[in-house]
């Protein structure tokens, strides 16, 4: 989500261009499901665990939004994530003891299989005059690891994957789990990594049919999807420790604007993030300090998120003793 | 591949158009690795087979090409496609023991594959006290046709799988393999079933950075893809039998549509198809006719690409028999 260069919008105006959004937005087509489904996951994991104290609950976003150009949808503009950072953090949100919804662009990246190849189905598996199907020796490890943690996480009731395409589904459901959350209070996060469009096209002004390629250049005119942050940490689960990602591919500008995301959103984290050093590194904006998260690289198969979490977990372990610093 | 409604573009604009677009495109990173596969794949099989003839070798094109807004690529265009056409009717043609050149959208549905669910590895998958990993009894069948079957295809060297992502990746990779398998003469076959995108935006022209969103909205303007279409029959792969897909939402001006592919891009078959409808019916238009296919309804499992496959390959037979028709 993208911050309105230096111009304020007034909360009226906001109120009003989100009410459009989701008055021109399709209905959900599963509304009812995800309900039931959130009912329960929030149900169990609201009463207080072993320690007495409830178990914590975080949203994690993962993988981009789309924006549908045509009605009957056959071209769209897409927001480039792989889905990786969101899928590696909420493996160690749930190694943490979190138990996580994971709001994921249908497709991309899954917990626990970041290590396997793009197609693993194709490319680990072989048939043998066994009965059964047999994983190659060379990826055995990392296939049976995969599938074990994964059942884990799913059966102890810790991880609920809700799957989106567009805009308009990710904001629905957002704005549904955000308020299923909001009874959990300071235990509630949202870990905000999708990358999501700043720019649609209103459902009610799009063109029915495929738009004809005529002889001419094709002109599109766009408007900002409304910013949904300030309402989130406002109206939908104020109580909520909230941390948004900041993507940018110019250096120079980042800083600067994960800081205004900061203070306009009121959101206790920020997480900058430059396209080509992703990876590698990201720094934490907070209102007191920045700090530089690195991959350790003494092992190959190390990643930034693990001490990345490590961080977010400290520091909301800090919010839940004093919410109010 | 869209038609300029009515306009014929002079064959000089469109030669200066291609031109222009492959120069501003930006070079493929493994285009020598590209190049060695296809070597081997069509020398190999362009030896006379066991009947003394030629095998016959088809290039299946599938899913969609994106479009990128910016050159550090944030935000891109994207046409939707499944790959559920292409991936099927690569199957259809292994039968009928034809070679298949396996051109497709990274990510999309693959040869095989198609009854499994969308995520084979965590859902079919279990776990158990065994040293191996089981797959589910409900599942066992079609996971262990799909490996034995594409692996079968790989090993005997009648399936070269190739993925692209963006539209100058897919035209530069269509040319390649066109001009790798004009020495093929009739025998050799495209199938052009990927959604190709009409528009885009020229390298040179491109903003490098992530495009920020400003109070205001966002203006586009993206020019006409060269119709390569012509210069693939004129002087790619002038002997290949050719057919092309055309995808419209509106049924009225479908075949209107087709029947100007087939006159103006020279193909020898377009098959017109609705994106309601797709999956059970299709119209194939040459010169001639116009036939209907259809799904065979009495099993759940039949589709539309079977007897599609079955039409084309019969024509194919008939334009080796007297390409000069």
């Amino acid at each position: 989500m993208d911050v309105t260069d230096g111009l304020e919008v007034p909360q009226e105006t906001l109120d009003a261009e989100i009410k459009s959004f989701f008055e021109s937005a399709p209905p959900l087509k599963n509304g009812d499901d995800i309900s039931e489904k959130l009912k329960e996951f929030i149900g169990r994991n609201s009463l207080p665990s072993g320690n007495g104290s409830a178990r914590r609950v975080v949203c994690v976003t993962s993988g981009g939004t789309t924006v549908p150009l045509e009605r009957r949808c056959v071209r769209y503009i897409d927001n480039f994530s792989s889905g990786h950072r969101g899928a590696a953090s909420t493996e160690y949100f749930i190694k943490a003891g979190y138990a996580v919804i994971f709001l994921h662009r249908r497709g991309t990246c899954q917990p626990h299989c970041r290590s396997l190849p793009e197609d693993p189905l194709l490319e680990c598996f072989e048939v043998t005059d066994e009965p059964n199907i047999r994983v190659r020796q060379s990826d055995s490890e990392a296939v049976k690891r995969a599938i074990t943690e994964h059942h884990a996480a799913v059966a102890e009731g810790l991880l609920l994957k809700l799957p989106f395409t567009t805009i308009f589904e990710y904001l629905q459901m957002l704005q549904m789990i955000a308020i299923s959350m909001r009874s959990l209070g300071a235990p509630a996060m949202f870990y905000l990594a999708a990358a999501v469009s700043d720019f649609y096209v209103p459902w009610r002004s799009m063109v029915e049919h495929k738009i004809q390629s005529a002889s001419g250049p094709l002109d599109m005119r766009l408007v900002q999807v409304p910013k949904m942050l300030s309402v989130l940490r406002k109206d939908w689960a104020p109580m909520a420790f909230c941390i948004s990602f900041k993507l940018e591919t110019d250096k120079k500008i980042l800083l600067e604007k994960a800081d205004m995301a900061l203070k306009k959103y009121k959101m206790h984290m920020v997480v900058a993030n430059e396209l080509l050093s992703r990876k590698e590194e990201v720094v934490v904006v907070t209102t007191n300090d920045k700090l530089s998260v690195h991959r350790d690289k003494t092992h190959v198969g190390n990643d930034v998120e693990n001490p990345l979490i490590r961080l977010i977990v400290e520091r909301h372990s800090a919010y839940l003793e004093n919410p109010n610093l």
